[in-house]
């Protein structure tokens, strides 16, 4: 971005008028001084003399259990990044004026760490979550990074932590790449100051039993993004509103809201979830489809590693294009709708088996073959596939071994 | 809400299947375990000993200083309300964990305390702020709170500091209460706990020396809400997304975002305010026009203030309806654009000179009769008239003596 932010940011109150001016002397004089950038190289290590005890795999929770250390960096926007550092996991304090508790200044990412057969530490994809979390950061006006240098950083965490990295298939070390704004201030403005924290969580799989399909609340009154919004970013404004609406589905019994827009009911999201849908189309051709990136569908890592590896099989269509409500319902009264399915790093793949919509059950098969199977075997196939890469099982270019 | 949010929270990793389950077993006994509700009967004073030096009025900026106590108040979802504290102004201690800090569980009123010409403290339709904190937190899925208690709160914490509340015409405290989701957990729903609390910062008169009209970009690539979004609560996620399109504004030498919505570019809020326009009608009555509260547009106590005395005037037509850009633009060409302006709590109006809309200028007129002045007649009557009754010139059921 040419139009300096940080330099904006370094005026404490910043009226609209005084927003202005900066804005022009900016635009000037782009010689803006030159800002610290966030270095690997000036990592600093403050390990703990407290090393915890380990949670048994089997009582691990979601994002309940974290590692002894954690990533942090701040930045003013006086001199941009300050050192990196890994210290023991603790506290965060903040003055009751920043701007994070007001404004939702703040983005995050999801990734894992896995352990392979021969217990090397490995990341999958994670130049991924590095841009988008770039991206995000730039949405709520929140400081640009240097994203390789921020990678380096990570693995180094994720190699501090080795120990909290689950073994066993399916266990892995949830990562929380987070930015948060902090500046002391009620002015809506960008941030002076902001902090970057990196907390790692160890999980096991999704399904200890198998797959378990879920039941959706097709929602077509509660809009989850929209055109010239934020849906396509990873920012916490996208995740508190959704609760509520949550909890409205699962009072009818229904596991997640699937997420709609328009008039004609297209299908956005599931949940938190990407969403993904197999059926015969209206030609006869096997398709597998998703709604495409345009602007309201979060940019998922699992999304487009699916869309990859389905476009590798080349075994039938694979379409990013936009489906509705209307197309789904007539697949499944036709006998075309063949599987359906959630997708996200937390479960991989999440197998759907009913949407409640309009008044009506939609049933989507699960495995014809097998009835004791809470999943499609295209479903199955694409999560052991996925697995078998992130594990190192298979060898694959998405795998990166840090260690 | 029949249905126990406090009850869903209390569980502390909740799948979408947990999260089923306790939903209907919430369903079948309504008989949930009495929580301790929220008492102004239990205040706690820990007042400081270190009380700081006042700040002159000519240094006040906006938000940046803050006075010696704060209110803070702890949820949990098994025990509810702990006892309300007034207690010295400090940081707030969270682990990085904290859902505040991810998912933006987060919302906020702006209120303001007054000083009178006899020195009582007033506050202005808090009622108002109530009901909205309460709209805000439920849309969130934080908790409930009673609303009269928390307001006898929050005069007991103007009281304690009065002194705090600058002297002066346009000079006040403004105060913020705030509530965030404090639980330690990555899963995305509704926080177990919660923290409520509310600061004060003195302010000074947002326009100095007289008016200064401000210029718009009439933007229709961004949307700040849509229907069955958020638009109309006041929580953290409507803030933050706008500050790069409030920036992206500021880089064309235009002082606020004009939020439009539609292909037909209505009107909705202005910055962080809602819009009032000021016209002869196509039916040749003079009108003065707010956008109608569709969802989408955040119900501003001084927008229903400004109503509330246009109405009482009964000088000309006063509406809450849609209105376009495209009806804006025609009334500027036949000389019926009579005036224009931005409203909120922190400056009561902000008069509008010019709009940059598709490439072309439309200008707003201001006072005809005083070149000097950068406010219409009927905008500066309304400040005015709003100012007298918020420091008591007028006496008003609206302003509320508290000591």
């Amino acid at each position: 971005m040419a139009f300096s932010l940080a330099r904006l940011a370094r005026q404490p109150a910043l009226t609209p008028r005084a927003l202005v001016g900066l804005a022009r002397r900016s635009l000037q004089s782009e010689a803006a001084p030159a800002l610290r950038p966030l270095s690997a190289g000036h990592l600093e290590h403050h390990l703990t003399d407290k090393p915890r005890a380990l949670t048994p795999n089997k009582d691990l929770v979601f994002g309940h259990t974290f590692s002894d250390h954690m990533l942090q960096v701040e930045w003013t926007a006086d001199a941009g990044w300050g050192n990196p550092r890994i210290q023991p996991y603790g506290k965060i304090s903040l003055e009751p004026s920043a701007v994070v508790f007001h404004y939702a200044f703040e983005c995050f990412e999801g990734m894992k760490a896995y352990k392979d057969a021969k217990g090397h530490a490995r990341l999958f994809r994670p130049d991924l979550n590095m841009n988008r979390l770039l991206r995000s950061t730039g949405r709520v006006a929140l400081p640009s990074f240097e994203k390789d240098q921020l990678l380096e950083c990570i693995k180094e965490l994720v190699r501090t932590e080795k120990r909290w990295i689950p073994s066993g298939k399916g266990y892995s070390l949830y990562i929380r790449p987070t930015v948060i704004g902090t500046q002391e201030t009620l002015g809506v403005a960008p941030s002076n100051r902001a902090l970057l924290f990196v907390i790692c969580s160890p999980v096991g799989p999704y399904y200890r039993t198998g797959f378990n399909a879920i039941s959706l609340n097709a929602n077509a009154e509660s809009v989850r993004a929209w055109p010239g919004g934020t849906g396509d970013f990873k920012i916490g404004s996208n995740y508190a509103p959704t609760v509520k609406i949550q909890l409205e589905a699962a009072k009818r019994g229904l596991q997640q809201n699937l997420w709609l827009f328009g008039k004609d009911h297209q299908i956005t999201e599931v949940g938190t979830m990407n969403c993904f849908v197999l059926l015969k189309n209206e030609q006869g051709e096997t398709e597998l489809v998703t709604p495409e990136l345009d602007g309201c569908i979060l940019p998922g890592v699992t999304r487009d590693s699916i869309l990859g590896l389905a476009r590798e099989w080349n075994e039938f269509k694979v379409s990013e294009r936009k489906i509705t409500m209307g197309e789904v319902k007539r697949a499944a009264q036709d006998g075309r709708l063949i599987e359906m399915f959630g997708a996200g790093t937390a479960c991989i793949v999440s197998p759907i088996k009913r949407i409640q919509y309009m008044g009506e059950d939609i049933m989507v098969p699960l495995d014809p073959s097998d009835p004791t199977c809470q999943a499609g075997p295209i479903t199955r196939r694409l999560n052991d596939e996925l697995l078998a890469i992130q594990y190192g099982e298979i060898e694959h270019p998405w795998s990166v071994v840090i260690d």
